[in-house]
């Protein structure tokens, strides 16, 4: 298996400009992840210099080909979590292990507050990861709540291998299987003791074995467990170390302001320290 | 007077992007300085997200047609020094007195370093700006050493008051006035007590009353006495904040990396202070 010298976890603005840097210090990376939701919505972007008055789904076309200009194309998918090991990372992507020296997060901000329950029942019941977990739930009553676009995919999956799934989301995706039950609406709470016994969905409670909630982005803590962070945002030098060696973040997973210029010069920070810190070993 | 809500002094990668989102924030400023001379001599940018391939020229193009979409149009000059006025700031710009609120210092690198005797002898016979100390040397023999594009014009404009003007550089520029001594070469040594009595050209000891030393830009501390330095860079934190409250820095002045990511993103940033800094007063 190929040993990447720097995983990048994020396709953004601070994920995208980190490959750039890498690759001109002649580095290999892999960069996981869709593009953010969040700025394709922007209308309007000003305020970053040199590219006046596109969308946000403009810049981040530009940023995409600037990128495979180099070579550098982002892999669509979600990683689940990281795993130290020893003087290398396992990270796992769609549910297969990839092999990296090092690790950029720049998978952007984490909006949502976890609900009730969600935090105390993570791992038992709670699943952030359908492909990862999936298996532990076959001929079980699961919920899926969709708030990434992925949701519906992860969902069939789920039913392929004989889950018995409910899909809770705004609206129901097109790509959904017909077999999946779909309510439309939101979580507000999950219960049980030891594990999961049951959901709130809206006003309803209804029973289920399993809960898995796939979000967009995801805790950066959850991910990579030990990560230090202050009022939710990963803690940084201005080389972009975290406390983990090896483990960097740039971009808003540091903090405000969120900003693309503050986002693009953070990784390119954190690319450049990866080099320095691979160099030096 | 109109006094602006900053002065940014530099208008390469930093003072742009502080002034476009200066701007964005509806506060007024004046962009002081010409673009810099080190990041138009790049052949080839390839690491500034969204901007694939440029010369470094083309990137200075496109940020100053970004900047003046938002009417944004800097002043060409120099600024020679900045006096603290209780809750604002006088600026000596070109010999002119400008008024402003708050300062963003993203003014490069002082590449050079200073000659012996420079430090010792500035302000007895060692300036550094002609139209601010010409008159004191009216009908006196000086010598005016041009590192910078703008020098010519400043040794004219000595020569123009009756200074008997000696010009320095490593060739003669065609604008230098005829009547203008030049010698090709360089500048050594400046000596004499209490007050500029010689200077040394390559090997040459002569006579001299005043000596104008002309580079690009000034050591930011000689700009504004009492500025916390660090290695020659100006100490910030992650706000941009300097020691001096009101008085911001941005981009390469604040140290390495010398890169335009990190110079926008500090831009960005020290607008952002500056304007939580007045909208707080």
């Amino acid at each position: 298996m190929e040993r990447f010298d720097c995983a990048i976890i994020g396709s953004g603005p601070a994920g995208l400009s980190a490959a750039i840097n890498l690759h001109q210090r002649g580095k290999t990376a892999c960069v996981l992840g869709a593009a953010p939701g969040f700025l394709s919505k922007a209308e309007q972007v000003d305020n970053y210099l040199g590219l006046p008055g596109v969308t946000g789904s403009g810049m981040i076309d530009q940023f995409l080909s600037h990128a495979k200009e180099m070579g550098i194309v982002p892999l669509e998918g979600r990683a689940a979590n990281i795993l130290p090991a020893g003087d290398y990372f396992m990270i796992n992507f769609n549910g297969e292990i990839m092999e990296s020296k090092t690790v950029i997060l720049a998978c952007g901000i984490a909006r949502a507050k976890p609900i009730p329950g969600e935090a105390e029942l993570l791992g038992r019941g709670v699943s952030y990861c359908a492909t990862c977990d999936g298996m532990l739930y076959r001929g079980k009553k699961i919920l899926v709540w969709g708030l990434s676009p992925e949701a519906a995919h992860e969902a069939n999956f789920l039913a392929s291998i004989g889950c018995s799934v409910t899909f809770v989301a705004a609206k129901q995706p097109p790509e959904l299987k017909e077999e999946i039950r779909f309510i439309p609406g939101t979580v507000k709470a999950v219960g049980g003791e030891p594990v999961v016994k049951w959901a709130q969905i809206g006003a309803v409670q209804e029973e289920f074995e399993g809960v898995f909630i796939l979000r967009s982005a995801i805790a950066p803590d959850t991910l990579l467990p030990g990560l230090a962070l202050e009022n939710g945002s990963i803690v940084v030098n201005r080389s972009m170390e975290t406390n983990i060696p090896g483990v960097y973040a740039a971009g808003d997973v540091t903090g405000a302001p969120l900003q693309v210029a503050k986002a693009v010069s953070e990784g390119l920070i954190a690319a450049l320290s990866v080099a320095d810190y691979l160099d030096r070993k």
